[in-house]
């Protein structure tokens, strides 16, 4: 196991419905160790690519996509969740539905800071339908920018995001790929990685 | 004029209405060398306090909280927005008006990561009229803990969120302290600092 596995295997909760609850390291508290951790793992798997810019989403996609930048020495663009139906000109829009909360956000990001000159790195914490990602692909490719990787924490194996998103031909680099989960016993069992 | 002045004269923009956009490195577009700075600063300016972790709110204040952290070797919680109405007793709650969307939102805290034994410092992007900073002081109180400290990037010294503040006692340093805007000539005027 990797340094996030041990860590979800020591401090993370399984709860009935495949919940993972990692909320005391991940995304409620954060634990900035853990987080230089995955920087530095981010950088050793997308060592060969010419990131120059983190795109996340927020909220709970900005502090690592905020640590890993560091480890790139390149700036973040956080996406924003908008409930307004009025959106200018200047943004990109893709709509993204939460399956956690039940609805359809619309996120934007300004068109100042993306544009065909940008090889993006896209960070999230969590991929399990992989709806958020598909909204961020959209707006790299609105602007005309390429998406050089994508570095994921946690990785629902058992649900379709990660694998439509390698059958669309992306780098996608999850650091912890759960294929089950019991919330019976609480046991987390992991997909090999090389 | 220190390093965040220089760069809010440089690449912020003023608008009508005392608005100050700084979307192109601090709260869209973030600067993570401008972060590091930061984090830097505010560890100098509270070098004296015992601070076992960092506070923040969704979502601006979460980049620059967790490079702060890194900086104070602590672990980062923020505050997350929840419209729901049935909020189950695990969460401290306060409401919190925002003015940008004129409405009320409530902000929680998991009980789990805040206890009388904590120690925060509370690190937000912007300070104006001082509501999202009286919602996590409320919620610092309520768990028990200590307010050792607040540290803002920009704060609009012409609103009253900051005097109010500070004439509760507690002690705030902003790394920049806007006096006054002139969205005709683009000019910012900073309050002097020590």
């Amino acid at each position: 196991m990797n340094f996030l596995e041990e860590r979800i295997v020591k401090d993370g909760v399984v709860k009935a419905g495949n919940i993972l609850k990692v909320d005391s390291f991940l995304n409620h508290q954060m634990d900035m160790r853990l987080f230089r951790q995955m920087g530095e793992e981010f950088k050793r798997r997308f060592a060969d690519k010419p990131i120059n810019k983190i795109l996340t989403i927020e909220a709970s996609g900005i502090g690592i996509a905020c640590v890993a930048a560091e480890c790139f020495d390149v700036p973040v663009v956080f996406a924003k969740k908008s409930q307004s139906v009025n959106i200018d000109g200047d943004v990109y829009v893709s709509e993204v539905e939460s399956f956690t909360h039940k609805r359809v956000n619309r996120v934007i990001v300004s068109k100042k800071f993306l544009g065909p000159e940008d090889h993006i790195l896209i960070i999230d914490d969590f991929l399990a339908n992989g709806c958020a990602l598909q909204g961020l692909i959209s707006i790299v490719d609105q602007a005309g920018g390429t998406v050089e990787g994508i570095g994921i924490a946690i990785e629902k194996g058992f649900q379709p995001g990660g694998a439509k998103i390698r059958e669309m031909g992306y780098p996608l680099e999850s650091l912890a790929i759960v294929e089950s989960m019991d919330d019976a016993t609480g046991t987390v069992v992991f997909r090999p990685q090389p």
